[in-house]
């Protein structure tokens, strides 16, 4: 395994990588010589490599995990590099242009990835090969995308304990935009609104536990940030601008004394929040399903976005391409009946023919 | 005491009280007839009374704790019924408003106050005598405040554990705009945009610790908040105008790719972050500071709010009138050498002769 840009989530993969397993070579470069030596010495990789070509050059699973906005040149660059079986991945925040580079340098063989952990602390430092247990991570498939890269890079997840999506890198980055950078955005503007003209050492006082809440995550990495930004600058000015709508509505109920609609709207914000998170998890036994796939592309993403849309969690997931040709068997593990049963039902009106139990 | 609204801070104040003072007499009246008994059966009050007159007819001190949009309205009606001696005060979370109705209908009897103390949850069930413990309590003097009327509500919070600080009634609305006001329908228009849309389902996997931070308050209570942001209708308007052109200007900056300046902003936004809550306590030793003040109405809120601009709590307050009249002397007490120097030096900035150590 290669793994390029070893801060945070870099360096948490690699050392969640290596505790399970001592012996995996991990070989990584960083633009910071420091922050690689940091790794080596955590035991996080097993060698150092002196440029991007030399840490690629032996690997068969290559982790991008440099700032997002490097992403895409870093996949330009890498091109030839990367050995022909290996499989790319990556772990930016934003994915629709690092998957478009992404896909031209590597073709099938690479896959988005985004582990939604970490983002206050950050560098070598803050790492920890437990960072991802219990935490979702996100899978872009495209119509693209060969099995074997989205199942080995489900099965890195797996194996550092985190829970795997799958949704369309488009898809995603407006959703990131809504659920994280605009969020992000609007705990920054709330800082400087609150700060900014007289009376500013009377705050402390009236900054109550909401205040702290809302704001806590301005408190992140600029320069990170800004990288994040940049990489997903359509999605977020999208998302500004229906918060911006959003908060003139507020302001008209308001001006227009509309209280009844405010508290309804109020309220529905009330529920859809707490809805959000007290959404139980389907867990349960792993139940297979499979289905005949007819050997085209787009269709592994088809029916993994089609799981990430209904929150399934697909466990495991491989495809038997038949010797005939031209069509396949594609089976998936998911965790409990419920899911299971959920997840046939929808891919049954796709079109596909869902059968239980697994193809052996 | 006679307390009105026996809700959260209503019940916990009542609470707090006769845990300290088991004997104390405090007389309750709510519109929910089950919420007062309750408060009784709880042991916050002493007795219910029929309706609000019959509540504040014994009392020295009176404590209007209904919803804050109600409260004008109680100081209008309960202006005759109110002892002619008694203290009045009230919790609710916008001052200008209130403050106004109590002066005329109090005049210098009246002072406004906000515990800054819960409000995700509600009602008498949840009420706590130890909620305002090391909570900020703030005190809106003006310049017809009078010094007993302050000091008996400095006393109330003090008796409860809590820290007071004096802001004047209009600064106070800007600033709770700000900090708590706007943040809250921020937080709950970033759920309204989060949840809109199509993949409702995959939201749960993308959401993370920052999005359940910054939209926590979204879950508060819908009748509540229509209340406090009917009662400080300016002042939210103001900070949502103001909210909105910061968000515009980070949409103009992303638009134009100023990343060095969204730079910037970010990291300034995070610099104020860290240091508000980072801000020390001006702990230490009471020292007393005195100085003589001209018999005139808003020297008190001159003073007091001076001290809240500069974060100073003041522990305890007196004015001794001079016999010779047209003059006094007004005693602070304030914790720790650094807050009684910096006092000081602004009063003295503001024209007054402090003078260090107690007038007796």
């Amino acid at each position: 395994m290669a793994v390029l840009g070893t801060g945070l989530i870099g360096g948490s993969i690699a050392l969640g990588a290596r505790t399970r397993n001592r012996r995996l070579p991990v070989v990584g470069f960083d633009d910071d010589p420091a922050a690689a030596a940091a790794a080596l010495g955590r035991g996080a990789l097993s060698s150092v490599a002196d440029s991007l070509e030399e840490a690629v050059a032996g690997a068969d699973l290559v982790v991008l995990a440099m700032p997002v906005d490097q992403i895409p040149a870093a996949c330009t660059r890498l091109a030839r590099a990367v050995p022909a079986e290996a499989i790319v991945t990556d772990v930016g925040s934003a994915k629709a242009a690092v998957v478009e580079a992404g896909e031209a340098a590597f073709g099938p063989r690479f896959v988005g990835g985004h582990p939604m952990a970490g983002s206050e602390r950050h560098g070598i430092e803050a790492a920890d090969g437990r960072l991802f247990e219990d935490a979702w991570w996100v899978i872009t498939p495209t119509a693209t995308t060969s099995s074997s890269a989205y199942q080995r890079v489900g099965a890195l997840a797996s194996s550092l304990g985190a829970k795997t999506v799958a949704v369309d890198p488009v898809t995603h980055d407006a959703l990131v935009a809504r659920l994280s950078h605009v969020p992000q955005i609007a705990a920054s503007a709330l800082v400087d609104m609150a700060v900014t003209g007289g009376d500013r050492e009377a705050l402390l006082g009236l900054a109550g536990a909401g205040f702290r809440d809302v704001t806590r995550i301005a408190a992140s990495n600029p320069d990170l940030w800004v990288a994040i930004l940049r990489s997903n600058r359509t999605a977020v000015l999208e998302g500004l601008q229906t918060l911006g709508k959003r908060l003139e509505g507020v302001a008209d109920a308001i001006s227009a004394g509309a209280w009844e609609e405010l508290r309804s709207w109020l309220d529905e914000a009330r529920s859809a929040r707490l809805e959000l998170f007290a959404k139980p998890d389907h867990g349960g036994e792993p139940i297979a399903i499979s289905m005949l796939v007819p050997d085209r592309p787009g269709v592994l993403a088809e029916v993994t976005t089609e799981a990430g849309r209904l929150g399934t969690n697909i466990e495991d997931l491989r495809i038997v391409h038949s010797t005939e040709g031209g069509r396949g068997r594609l089976e998936l593990i998911v965790a409990g009946e419920a899911a299971a049963g959920i997840l046939s039902e929808a891919l049954d009106r796709l079109g596909y023919r869902v059968e239980r139990g697994e193809f052996d």
